[in-house]
């Protein structure tokens, strides 16, 4: 399947994620929409459609429609703009953007932006543990008192046994992913951390500790998307988005036939390197989804980065660090940036943009062509995967 | 704006409505879907992606990620295919319409299933108000007590105080579309109802009362939609996709300059009229959002049908009715037919394009030759048209 118009990101925008308290979801969704259309430089006037991510303002907030709130907040509804919101857990982001993607393909609109949201710390984090676990199945997992990070924690188990990953090497994702997160300045967490402190920390679900698992978080990021062409005139360093892939797997790990991969993830990069023509070595920078360490060896290994099993390896041997073989989560990951759910994966795209713009500042990789980012549901059952150039 | 590829409706299913407490929100998703694919005559193996319209499996059940969900009780999460839910309140239905016909003009999707679906019978009444009025304005109406209802009834009285619509005019809806229902062996209330019966019923929100308010229901409906060269090789009474516009307004009605009409309607409608090339006038059916009576009289004037203040007057006047100027809600509407959130926008198509195809029935218009449906979220942040055309 081609586009049948091709499209590129030509703004980007985020709020800082953390425990944003003193504002609430519109502010941290205009905050952010905001800066992308500043970034653009653009008039508001220009835009013709909005999509927001964001996995449940409903549990959250006890709102939703929250697409038309933020298209009225930044001042869309006056000339009664299109605002759609899309859902599929913490997904949602990367979801939202392929849909932007698709808007823009269909001939329907020109310019689109698209922000991905969450606020989470509205609630305890016992809650907010709950409320997460909706994007697993509700009747055969939830119910019965599994959270996201332990079923993660099972997969991390087989894939130990099968491959003999190591605790080490899933802890040393983390330490990765802190130290980049140090050099980011919107990050949540901007501490490095070493393999004893993540050894030491509390359980979450064995193997996973504290510092296996992605923080609760609130915040906000947008980006605004222009028809390749239009992309050209409007702006003198559009990043082309080559490939778009999406993935789905049943909801429950129960009725999967593997428990060391996601076949979404396989199915939606397929996809995202055909369109974009492409090889996973051509890759330089790649946002994954480590919502737990486990996710990023899998991601890593799922995406054809590295042979199935060598994800552990590969981390203990510096290849995905900022100066390997392939830099991953160099803004920090789920795990260190922060990780409001829909937010996330629009969170993913800006970092990959910075990086193919060379304005990642102490983070940046050397002269990246081509950018990827893994967006996942749940525990897989949605994968997002997107592939950005540099023109 | 044109659309690059053109979209044809292929096939249509759906439960029936009301309170179906024997089955599961997967089970009538899956029932709907299956029959809508049976219908389209096609191999599930065809499916390139799938859209769910549902407001809130959150709030109702603690489940977010549908859309993988129903893709895998489908079948499809076999090969992977993209499953997107989008939201918009109780315009989700009508918005997942909108996305898929997107999906396949942007080229990513030659053949989609879209369906709408909610369960809202699993919690009480009270409770299942207060998560509907998620679809309002949380901050500034919904935590201070206001429904969806007494939102709208604010809106009935200004509107008979501005153009002198009476009480008897908002009650002549329900009766017109009561008789309407009572045709449709798929409404939740197949039984005709009496004027004198709307004015003596309990109060919901003076003026409107409880026959002036779509009930609480259960259901799921959906669509098989393809490329349309594709849809006129695949089926003999394919449903062209003429028109299509969305439209958004603020979320809460305290920041509109007006309370007789809904702009977003206007915007919406303005839209796909000008896609489909026609007037208003040449529309022969509608299904509009009568989740409450005076939803249905703002609806026929701000679609253009009738003269603003004119759309009581219409309704007394029978020109709205199976045997009028134009035929307004022949399934039965939102109060007859039922309103299953989500669903509602899904199944209005799925009127129109039986009424198209001239499989209606008892309740079948003479000779439609196009249809509109208009689906609202809220009281209007969102508003979704469509026009169908019989080719």
């Amino acid at each position: 399947m081609t586009l049948s118009r091709e499209v590129a990101v030509i703004g980007i925008g985020q709020t800082k994620f953390g425990e944003i308290w003193h504002k609430s979801f519109r502010e941290i969704g205009i905050e952010a929409g905001l800066r992308a259309i500043q970034d653009a430089g653009i008039e508001s006037s220009k835009v013709d459609s909005i999509y927001i991510g964001n996995m449940s303002a409903g549990l959250f907030l006890d709102q939703e429609h929250v697409a038309s709130m933020i298209a009225e907040e930044v001042g869309l509804t006056k000339d009664s703009v299109p605002a759609t919101r899309v859902e599929a857990a913490d997904a949602s982001g990367g979801l939202a953007f392929r849909q932007a993607i698709l808007d823009i393909s269909s001939g329907m609109s020109d310019i689109v932006v698209v922000g991905g949201a969450e606020k989470m710390s509205d609630v305890t984090s016992q809650i907010a543990t709950y409320f997460t676990a909706a994007g697993a199945d509700q009747s055969w997992e939830s119910l019965f008192g599994a959270t996201i990070p332990s079923l993660y924690a099972l997969m991390a188990r087989k894939h130990m046994h099968d491959f003999g990953t190591t605790r080490e090497q899933l802890g040393l994702v983390s330490v990765k992913n802190h130290r980049n997160g140090s050099l980011n300045p919107d990050a949540q967490f901007q501490k490095e951390i070493t393999l004893e402190q993540v050894l030491k920390a509390g359980p979450v679900s064995t193997p996973l500790g504290v510092f296996d698992c992605a923080p609760i978080s609130d915040g906000a990021a947008a980006i605004v998307l222009a028809e390749l062409d239009l992309a050209r005139e409007l702006c003198t360093n559009p990043i082309k988005v080559s490939g778009t892939g999406q993935g789905s797997d049943s909801l429950s790990i129960a009725n999967r036939t593997e428990l060391t991969g996601l076949k979404a993830t396989r199915a939606a990069s397929k996809r995202a390197y055909e369109m974009a023509g492409i090889n996973p070595s051509e890759i330089s920078v790649a946002e994954v989804h480590d919502s737990c360490t486990i996710g990023e060896i899998m991601a890593i290994e799922d995406l054809g980065f590295f042979e199935k099993g060598d994800g552990g390896p590969a981390t203990e041997r510096g290849d995905t660090s900022l100066e390997g073989i392939i830099s991953i989560n160099t803004s920090g990951g789920l795990k260190a940036r922060g990780h409001p759910l829909g937010a996330t994966g629009i969170a993913q795209i800006n970092e990959i943009v910075l990086q193919l713009r060379g304005m990642a500042g102490k983070r940046q990789v050397k002269d990246p062509l081509y950018g990827l980012a893994q967006n996942v549901g749940g525990t897989g059952g949605t994968v997002i995967v997107h592939i950005l150039e540099a023109i």
